[in-house]
């Protein structure tokens, strides 16, 4: 790259890395905990969500952003849950920044909420390098998108405060070893939790809620 | 953006298509065809590979550049079976660019080959925007990613010759309606051909290779 294109790059990156910080005051101020949830398309974010939605909005005020290339589908799926989702279409961008959370902020009066999840656009590389401001990332891996995955694209397993190995219903009918994955994850990132789930069955969902009371009581304090 | 920030990004983007045009004379020059294959991480670009090789090796002359952010699995997935395989490790970069294959290629005598496969990185987004000079793009969507996913990434749909759905021995173990996809597609795309495959079982593998003798036969003459 030209030295124009370097100053340019790092021009927009400094001012995201700005903006991050501001929502990350605001997130503070408000002592809501924010998660961004990021995973390959199709591995079972909105699904989660819904899980996670009913077995929490008894106990907890929460709010959704909806990140999406285009389509209205999961925010849909979300609002018939009863929780306030604002849908950010991205048109094109293949991940969320935080000047487009920074904008659907506007929309959201956080002091009326304890949980803040975003789901972010369906891409298991770009996501992991934008920090929007969030408290913790979380990412999901089915086990049908194969065990060899965290050795290929091993940023987001890197930046993730919890792995979510979903679909083990479907463990039966293909190759996936788990402690493989539980092996490489641990040398990318020590400190990463590793929770077996499924969104279809259920199974697991209330160690992964357990997780998340946790770091919404500490927000609080 | 910055009117400076405009400038850089386009001429980057007219350098790429400059040296897509160069590498497609190239190909054409040599009359090998080229097919960039892409999908999300894990619906199955590699398997579909090995199939692929399996079924035509005898016949054709085949060579493959394996696109990965980082690690060398699947480059050699592909060498064990005797086919010539360059692996590109793009570093971080979420997609393959035609700076990266003209870089490979100078390791790859094109007239030794009738036909010539470009895996890119897996990402459902970012790949589709990204003219590598190939003849062809060819798209994988694997029936555990669902099917609401030409809704929420359109581009990679409108932009490819074929879209292989994959993993149909799944379909009994998840929720995944083939003629909503297939109408989706049809809309977003008219001249897109669909194939039903499985890579497991080799189910619809003859078709797929059908269509590659005819495109291969095309650039022949």
């Amino acid at each position: 790259m030209s030295e124009i294109s370097v100053t340019v790059v790092r021009n927009i990156l400094e001012a995201q890395d700005r903006i991050a910080k501001s929502n990350r005051k605001l997130f503070e101020d408000h002592k809501v905990f924010v998660l961004n949830l990021m995973s390959s398309p199709g591995a079972g974010k909105t699904s989660l969500l819904e899980r996670t939605i009913e077995a929490m909005k008894s106990s907890y005020r929460i709010a959704v952003i909806e990140g999406d290339i285009q389509s209205q589908e999961d925010a849909l799926r979300i609002k018939r849950l009863g929780v306030e989702t604002i849908q950010i279409n991205t048109g094109g961008a293949c991940h969320l920044d935080a000047n487009m959370i920074q904008s659907a902020l506007e929309k959201i009066p956080l002091n009326a909420y304890d949980f803040l999840i975003i789901e972010n656009v369906g891409n298991l590389v770009c996501p992991a390098e934008f920090d929007l401001g969030e408290h913790e990332k979380a990412m999901i891996l089915s086990v049908t998108e194969g065990d060899d995955k965290p050795l290929k694209y091993p940023l987001m397993f890197q930046k993730s405060s919890v792995l979510l190995i979903n679909k083990i219903d479907l463990i039966p009918y293909v190759t996936f070893n788990t402690e493989r994955v539980k092996k490489t994850v641990s040398e990318l990132n020590p400190r990463i939790q590793v929770l077996e789930i499924s969104c279809k069955t259920g199974e697991g969902i209330d160690k992964w809620v357990e997780w998340l009371r946790n770091r919404i009581s500490l927000c609080k304090h």
